[in-house]
């Protein structure tokens, strides 16, 4: 009875909390969810100040240590006709080099942040797998490097040209081919937006495995060739688990056909694994087949506050346990990054008190009232066993948006207050957190950590999908200083490795990390990765000077 | 409440029809769950008769037209001097060619049908992953062929030598290596046995997302090499997606340190995902790291009567949207199964009458108050809607078990009765029982089906794990009859591949299926796969003359 007459009082904070939040929006009120979502998931290792670095900056300037690989034929208006002969339509081909299409050219040109800036002159937008197969054989044939294009929502500038590499965009690849009611088996062409499907799938009952920021514009293909993690991947595991076959073709336009529609097919090696993550550089990804989960009818979100790391990692284990098939989301927030919401919102915490730490449960499931018992039996035990010390439970969609901005707001306040340093890290959940604490005191100790503006460095913070060990290391600036970048790195990524964490738990290698990759994988198995890209693609055409 | 009034006399015969059950159990009392369940997943493809064949013949002389590599040596006193000095202890060599061990090896050169059995001489049973190393640089270095064996307990004779091969036995590699309780990551050699892994995670409130009839006999190792499906897949998921990161030894001796602790790492080409069903042709998995799931409290099991395969469907459909999250299992059956199992222990079924079609639905949650309720409102629903024509749900766990019984006692049922053809395939749903009526159609038409002596057919059968599209199709004869054979074969193998089905959901090629992988991949994908093993092997010394 004590933990209940404890709840009762929380239960009916929650109500005039939550009402004081949606009284108090986020300074962009226009930004939905989604794009908050999109922002936070941004832009790993790099000094990102508040104005976005001005356009017109090209890739191969920025980084002059890049060369272009002479192997590379320019492309030709020879090659150009034979593209346009094979695709037909006009609106397939933007053609910049037989004629002057520069402002067409360059959304394909650039990645959504602008962050890298290539200069083709050729996009090409095939319609069919076949007329896939005749561009890539004809660039393997003619040493035309080629760069493969989703929904250019990639935060690593995997999905843009460095130099001239012709762009293959997948957009008109957008069909959904078949879904079985039954079995909830997908296929679908690799351009299909994520978005598109989704709601495809919700008219049937089920949902798409993955859910991320960018669903409204990110493919299908283009998930699956950047293995995307995103806010599932708790509940429905990732896409090496969901996804059941592929379709994609080689770079000497080989086809092939490994679309399989079963659950269970134990014939041989599984290649489609390969592709799983291999940023377009063996293939393209023309159509995937998916196993989707039934839609969840109830969900219920709760934010606790919690006294220390340990007790955090206590609240994940009983969520897990108590919780166990509802639950959802499991996301961990600092005292510092709550700080800084509160700093640019103005808003009043949905807690009364202060705690060094936060976490927000999310659960899923078929039966809201289930769902909401096990929610509240699992907030007075693990109040009563003293691992929680407050929490708050919101009881409408409205106030389930509000616990989510005290979450997703993070990375939205932070950009309103200068430059960050951001590292998207995974690290054994144990010392997940230890991280911030180290990076915080060596800021610290360097004499660079203050809140006056005699410091460089305003605050270290870390949030993240604690159920996934996934991290968001923040240290937030009040302008450039070198120091900090030295204090930084390569302290960070030598901590990281040291812990076998990964330098890049979810957004890929692409361009920005290709160098780093030595810090999470040591040199046999980069070795035998380069031996799998030249038995794919011996002549280098796909998406050169990326990855590895 | 026209529903509730239904469902009351069914829940109320339960209590009898599961009390009559425990009464007359199988004639097999002995047969723990395990074992019938080991039993009821073996022997695709094959006239199997009633007695197990004879000891004594080799798969060499059964199989004459596959040839020894002569490009493999033999091996030598001088071999066998080496492999003393590298693995130190005598019990970690058999040696049959120095002394006369033929007792000691012979449970390593059979596998335990003893349907094959290989003439190897010498056993090397390594306790570390260096071991390996050394053991599989020298055998490259010698031109000595190796067969990697875990538990043996596989059911295409990949696990054990066609000719003279050395066996490289994992069952010393047995050690856990570490659990992180708040994660749910396990870390363990490849030689751990998959129940001694599930008990411990059981001691932790976790569950291993595997399980299997052979849990008490095969290594975890063993699971991975050869994808093992099992009877968690349903809820888990495969262990493409529950497997982090696993260690490997490949031809030449390199250690592959791919044992990833991390739910996300986009850093390069997944390269384990290659090594999970490739039957050892690509390397030695040495050790395992595994995301584990928080372990079910509670369980539930039904049982219901089905007037047709569109009405299963549609229940399978149902069973999915309300109970979601819970649901573990959803089997098929056929009456003609059911009327098998009955024939055989004379046992009264747990439903009044008889039907076409019977499911069985098995549930496991964190709450059972919460269950039972999801599945209780879940049969009223159904019964509703006219979708299940009877019902019966199981109270306690014995009569969890006897219900269990009526799906896992038709293969011991089926061997009873005398000989039978047995298909392990996949195919999508829609299709998947048209496969026994086709089948059976074509049996009759040919006049080999009936009740009476004259015909050899005496039943064709169909039963399977619906919730994974896994069907097992049971031909029951009389007695072998080459016209039997002959309607069946290339027949059902043409039928799976016109509808892109598999030839083998779960047990893999070895040696069985090697030359049929062609009706479930085509040339293209096969070709890739022979381009990755001469990527891994090149010189074809693991587990020669099996799986491509």
């Amino acid at each position: 009875m004590a933990a209940r007459c404890q709840l009762t009082p929380i239960l009916r904070r929650l109500a005039r909390s939550t009402t004081e939040v949606s009284r108090q929006p986020l300074l962009r009120q226009s930004l939905s969810r989604h794009t908050v979502r999109h922002i936070s998931t941004s832009r790993p290792r790099l000094f990102q100040p508040t104005a976005v670095s001005q356009k017109g900056e090209l890739t191969s300037e920025k980084y002059p240590d890049i060369q272009r690989d002479s192997r590379f034929a320019q492309v030709t208006p020879e090659h150009v006709k034979f593209f346009k002969d094979v695709l037909g339509s006009e609106s397939a081909v933007v053609d910049g080099v037989t004629s002057d299409a520069a402002d067409d050219i360059a959304p394909f040109n650039s990645d959504w942040m602008n962050k890298y800036r290539g200069h083709c002159r050729l996009v090409l937008k095939p319609g069919t797998t076949e007329e896939v197969s005749k561009i890539l054989k004809y660039c393997n044939d003619n040493m035309l490097a080629v760069v493969p294009q989703g929904g250019n929502t990639g935060l690593v500038g995997g999905s843009v040209p460095v130099f001239d590499e012709i762009v293959i965009n997948m957009s008109r690849m957008n069909k959904i081919i078949e879904f079985d009611e039954v079995s909830g088996i997908l296929v679908a062409e690799a351009g299909t937006i994520l978005e598109v499907a989704d709601q495809f799938l919700a008219s049937k009952g089920y949902i798409f495995p993955l859910d991320l920021g960018a669903k409204g514009s990110c493919h299908i293909g283009g998930n699956l060739a950047t293995n995307a993690g995103g806010l599932r991947l708790l509940r429905y595991g990732s896409l090496h688990g969901t996804t059941l076959g592929i379709e994609a073709v080689l770079a000497d336009g080989t086809i092939v056909d490994d679309l399989c529609k079963l659950r269970k097919n134990n014939t041989g090696y599984d290649l489609k694994q390969l592709f799983i993550g291999a940023e377009g550089t063996i293939g393209i990804i023309t159509k995937v087949s998916i196993q989707c989960p039934q839609r969840s009818a109830a969900q219920n979100v709760a934010l606790f506050g919690i006294e220390s790391y340990e007790l955090a990692q206590q609240a994940f284990r009983e969520a897990k346990g108590q919780l166990g098939e509802i639950l959802s989301a499991f996301e961990l927030m600092d005292e510092g990054s709550q700080q800084l919401v509160r700093d640019v919102t103005g808003n009043k915490s949905p807690l009364e008190e202060k705690y060094p730490f936060y976490c927000l449960i999310e659960t899923s499931g078929s039966n809201a009232e289930h769902d909401a018992e096990k929610l509240q039996s699992f907030l007075e035990d693990v109040m009563e066993k003293g691992i929680v010390a407050d929490g708050t439970l919101a009881e409408n969609e409205t106030q389930i948006r509000s616990l989510w901005t005290w979450r997703e707001g993070i990375t939205e306040a932070l950009g309103h207050l200068g430059g960050v340093y951001k590292y998207d890290v995974s690290i054994p959940l144990k010392e997940l957190y230890q991280m911030v604490e180290d990076v915080k005191a060596r800021i610290d100790a360097a004499g660079l950590l203050g809140d006056t503006d005699e410091f460089p460095v305003r605050a270290v913070v870390g949030y993240g999908h604690m159920g996934d060990a996934n991290l968001h290391l923040n240290v937030s600036t009040r302008r450039f200083d070198e120091r900090v970048e030295k204090v930084l790195e390569p302290y960070v990524y030598e901590w990281i490795a040291e812990r076998q964490g990964s330098i890049s738990a979810e957004h890929g290698l692409g361009l920005m990390k290709k160098k780093y990759i030595g810090y999470s994988r040591n040199p046999t198995m980069v070795g035998l990765m380069k031996n799998i890209k030249n038995t794919f693609d011996p002549n280098g055409i796909l998406n050169p000077y990326k990855y590895l």
